[in-house]
């Protein structure tokens, strides 16, 4: 029953909240604090993709919130076997989606010492509660509304695609929205695609090129990825998240 | 009985420490280890504001240690059931005083392997010792001699304080040393306040403004802190730790 | 039996190797994700400085690993009660066998998801097991073939030592090939050495000297360090990882 921690706090924030769940005895663990500053869209990436690696019972606590102290709704989403917990933008969205069959709930039974850190004062205490084994219906009312986030899913049709940009790694690598699954019905590793006019080598891995080639793979995530072997393809081709990338598939080997 | 570390140590050096937690078999987590290099005001800031969530039982080791190697103290200090692990040039003391009523022990039972690196030498060990539930008083003498460090609390007269900056957070929030506690006698939330000659409305959290609007707001630390919603308070305002901020709150809604 | 990370990941990828962790029900901590992109020889330093810390059981694992995916192979090291797992590129090779004599075991049983993550899809899984038990010759045969890496050894002849830059951290502290152990029969703290033309007193530790003054001192890892007193040594005599320093320890006190 961990407790996963994913903020935008790059700060000692993270250091207030581990002792809220301190205080309650349960275990946590640091997800990720380096997400860009009120990225809701990159969040809700991340934790889509490494939510589904944590056993039953994991509670995700998340405090990616611009809206901190709005009206915005607190929520506690219950969701195979998981409960994730954060504010209602749409975050816990994608993530709650994949994990099975979600069921939402307010959280009303909160009182925070101020309006500007929810992260301490309602999110980590809620995660806690859950962690420890109170059930989520208990800190609050189920609820039909809620905010959703969804990803961009690129489709081939006569062998193009026009994709986004998803995601942009810590080493340039350029993730797009053509999902390995759409792609691999047309090219096999080998092949070569187009890549906003540019022929790409499709390879297993960024080792099969030469350091400082361009090349197209599939990455983590199961997703068409633009990357340069020992280089930066965000700069390569000047991509940021929501650029699009167009994508043509009837290139051969 | 967790030994929660903070460092200025954005390096593999906690690794270093945590390997001398294992080895006693003692819990940890890491507080932060982002403090600007040598910056014992701001760590001690961070400290006092997070240690205050955590249970009776926690051992803070704190390495914020410019003096490493010369002839400060280092010194475990007992408060409110916490204890406190660091050098003696004052990191600890703010943390300690808010805690409870401190207790200072020299630490005297030390032998480090080089003088470059007492975070692993000395104050791991000791923090794990204590934390294995050896009391302070068999890691050294009581002492009533240690370095003492204040925040600056502002003052409101005749409607005006003369604050400073306490803190800049990775947002761009100017922490200010003037406490809500003082500054809520005189306005409310809704109210406008006067910051540098600026008219700023004072709200609850920072989406009560548009994106890219100043407001003032009560802070995580129950501090006045200037903020910019979605932006840098500290760039739009020019300040930095240690700066004079005038606040005007005779202002009305 | 724990599982220490080390990984050149500052992105949310660590997240996922911990949900694979969480599911097997072992414990882990972060060692250090700071790592320069691909840098195996700086890897392999700071996982020979801080491994030597941790206690026989303790599972390192490490995804440094620019060859990601290629036929590079996967390794389980056992050494001085210490497993260490990650890819064959010489990463492992310094701490295994300063921790002992290593035994090297290529990692067969296994079946990544994608090519492109290793750390997920096979190394952590592959620490998971050990750290819960299984022995590492259960996951693949014994193999005298693997990478070696070594770090260069600086020697002292004719008073002079040709050393060369092996680490420059955080605080631009340069640490060199050359040993205490190797320096310290030729002078003591409190004489003078000199340092590329440079003279720079030899002290315990930084704040020996003033605030800006350049030293040489004995660091964390008992090798020779130049630094500056709240200063950076790198930008102060413009030295990289790999660069000539030359030493004279003919000097006197």
């Amino acid at each position: 029953m961990t407790v996963v921690l994913l903020t935008d706090f790059d700060d000692y924030y993270p250091a207030s909240m581990k002792g809220v769940l301190e205080r309650h005895g349960v275990a946590y663990t640091d997800g990720y604090h380096g997400v860009s500053r009120g990225d809701v869209h990159t969040a809700a990436f991340a934790l889509k993709e490494y939510a589904r690696e944590y056993p039953a019972g994991t509670v995700h606590c998340v405090v990616v919130d611009p809206g901190v102290g709005t009206d915005r709704a607190a929520v506690a989403v219950e969701s195979g076997g998981q409960v994730f917990v954060g504010p209602d933008n749409g975050v816990l969205h994608p993530a709650a989606t994949a994990a099975g069959d979600p069921t939402y709930y307010l959280v009303t039974d909160r009182d925070p010492e101020v309006a500007t850190f929810h992260g301490r004062d309602v999110f980590a205490p809620v995660a806690a509660r859950i962690a420890a084994g109170e059930p989520p219906s208990e800190l609050g009312e189920e609820t039909a509304e809620h905010e959703e986030l969804a990803f961009h899913e690129a489709r081939v049709v006569d062998g193009e695609a026009k994709a986004e940009v998803l995601y942009v790694d810590r080493f340039g690598n350029v993730v797009t929205t053509l999902s390995a699954e759409e792609m691999m019905d047309h090219v096999d590793f080998g092949d070569t695609i187009g890549v906003d006019g540019k022929e790409l080598p499709l390879e297993p891995s960024y080792g099969h090129v030469a350091e400082g080639e361009n090349l197209a793979t599939v990455g983590s995530h199961r997703q068409l990825e633009i990357a340069v072997n020992d280089g930066s393809a965000a700069e390569e081709f000047d991509h940021s998240v929501g650029d699009t990338v167009h994508v043509d598939v009837t290139g051969s080997s």
